[in-house]
């Protein structure tokens, strides 16, 4: 195991009827917020109508700012940071999926930075203070709520980038299953494939001993695996909702990795193609994960083996143990296929025309390398895409 | 799964030689600070000196309290509250396993009250305020190093109580696997019970729908079972002892519990052998759990099957599920015994002449019931016992 620190003071409040308490969780913070989120699902839902009733019987003043979108875009992070600014607003509140969480994490950065935002997402810098930032989480997928994460696509050059700092977690985030009632299934199996991969990308680690850790990467992709069927057949199903959505924010809460040597190449070559084609980032990671562990597995056929074992019930072959290996991506894949998911490329339309730019993008034009469990370089990653084709 | 609020603030340092970083974190809340430890221990292997030269060189200064026992005592804890209040201290250090952690915990909720401590422990009051708690954990057992609890014995009455509040988690613990080596094997046995205690108190639920946590907890127990055998036979393997020293922390730091029902009784008997007899925690409950289980199994017989399956890879008698449910049970004694421990309390040389008196104490003379799995009144508790004997 490795020396780590950990630390997560995301307050979490889980269950029905919870997002009633938002006015009087922000109020303990502040009295004057922004309101951020996507579109019309949330006015749709009456989501909106409850929170801003919430917000007002607490006596919270709130601005708005809606328009986010998949993938969400610096352009309007900035509009965002502009807004609160000429508002004196010291609080931001995201209702919506991961795309607002994220969206909300780069204005809470953003407002009290002299420089460009952009600078935190191209290394050029990590931020020293944010606006405290607290979410409504709608989507269970890209664990936002109780991350120090987020992702902003800047359409100028198509680039999607990442942002890890501890001072981005939310204060508290509000996580009711029945608002995921109405997600359509396709959202759900997208969700569902993010979670699997934030989990993944820990769970393939050079770490020789990690044995609690696994066991909780294989628990909770096992709790993903059972309920998200019974989540997309019966949408109303509260207990598989809870069940997924408690799981989705776990998987990346960073309880998962301690201790751990982690990859993060799959999310990274991800980026680069829905950076490009704005796809759903779920459903490009459900392409770019069994083409990564085709090309990985035979670096620690031991770990497939477990993997195969361990979360997907697969009898191990003795004396082909490279035969179980691969019975393990192929349970993954058939899961992703089962739920509706892409699994090539080519299930998304995307063709080979744009793989190289891709690999030449996620490597800085082959100037580094991506992944802890195994090193990739840009040929590295050209074959990857070439096997997700 | 149940409505539920979660939250841990604790900053978890963790790995070898973290515990040269407590002056520097000390100093980030108080530079005058009250270092509470047990007795010799600490000092013979050398922690000591290396506590004390981190705070030196950080600034902070120290007033010191030794002398805490197991099932630490409320004598002990006011002699503290005193010291603290003479010497103006707002920062309180343990540097130890559970019961100077517990006792440090009680004193910082002391000493900014006016009445008698011990109020807090009898229900009569909840603290309001508590000063700053920090730990260097030597005993992976109590998980007090990331819990709200605390658990004081009176020895006027030999009564042991226990106090929850959220003001009582420590803000930072340093967690050291290497300090763990010199742990005698009786000692490590009977933190792998305590912890394995805590897991199954939540394990053990009346709720019907907790799939992600129950997998939580299966990993946590099958974490324990595979690394204590091999931290008794190799006492300095340091990744077993990571691995316990990590799952034990985890297993009570509330993930565990979310959404569910628990129950709690058998902590509570043990509480009325330990209050008298002043045998290990650990022991107690090594004795207790499975007379409690023995009890209580026929009310959930599934639950009890899928214990021995999913926690103990138990054949599953498709014919006689009862038969499965208590091979279940005879798995968990089994392993106590495989490791030392006692599962009787003829074993730790308890007879039956105070069963009445444990039973009387246990439910307030028959005033209220224990457990949330079954509910348990005096008669109940004292079958239990006498399931022990």
């Amino acid at each position: 195991m490795e020396n780590f620190v950990f630390q997560n003071k995301t307050k979490i409040i889980f269950g029905r009827d919870t997002e009633n308490q938002v006015g009087e969780e922000v109020k303990a913070h502040s009295s004057k917020v922004l309101l951020h989120y996507g579109a019309a699902s949330i006015k749709k839902s009456g989501l909106y109508d409850k929170v801003a009733a919430s917000l007002k019987k607490s006596g919270v003043e709130f601005v708005e700012l809606s328009g986010v979108l998949p993938n969400p875009r610096l352009s309007l992070v900035k509009e965002g940071i502009e807004l609160c600014r000429k508002n004196d607003i010291g609080f931001i509140l995201a209702v919506g999926g991961g795309s607002v969480i994220d969206s909300a994490k780069a204005i809470a950065a953003g407002v009290p930075y002299n420089g460009d935002v952009w600078d935190f997402y191209t290394g050029k810098g990590q931020p020293t203070e944010a606006l405290p930032v607290a979410t409504v989480l709608t989507i269970p997928a890209a664990g936002s709520e109780a991350s120090p994460s987020s992702v902003i696509t800047n359409t100028d050059g198509d680039l999607k980038r990442g942002l890890t700092n501890d001072l981005l977690r939310p204060v508290f985030s509000i996580l009711n299953p029945e608002l995921t009632f109405t997600l359509p299934n396709y959202q759900t199996a997208c969700g569902a494939a993010d979670i699997m991969a934030h989990i993944m990308e820990r769970y393939f680690t050079t770490t020789e001993c990690a044995d609690f850790t696994d066991r909780l990467c294989e628990a909770t992709m096992k709790a993903i695996i059972h309920n998200i069927p019974t989540c997309i057949k019966e949408n109303k199903n509260y207990e598989a909702r809870a069940e997924v959505m408690w799981a989705g924010c776990v998987a990346h809460n960073d309880l998962l990795g301690t201790g751990r040597n982690q990859d993060w190449a799959s999310h990274g070559i991800e980026h680069e193609i829905s950076g490009i084609y704005d796809v759903a980032h779920g459903a490009g990671l459900a392409v770019v994960f069994p083409a990564w562990m085709k090309f990985v597995y035979k670096s620690n056929i031991n770990r497939f083996v477990q993997f195969a074992s361990r979360v997907w019930n697969a009898e191990i072959d003795f004396h082909n143990q490279e035969k179980t290996a691969l019975a393990g991506i192929a349970a993954l894949e058939n899961f992703f296929v089962s739920i509706g998911l892409p699994v090539r490329l080519k299930d998304m339309d995307i063709k080979d025309d744009r793989l190289a730019e891709m690999a030449d993008k996620a490597t800085g034009n082959g100037s580094w390398t991506m992944g802890g469990f195994v090193s990739l370089d840009r040929n590295a990653v050209l074959e990857i895409l070439k096997l997700a084709l």
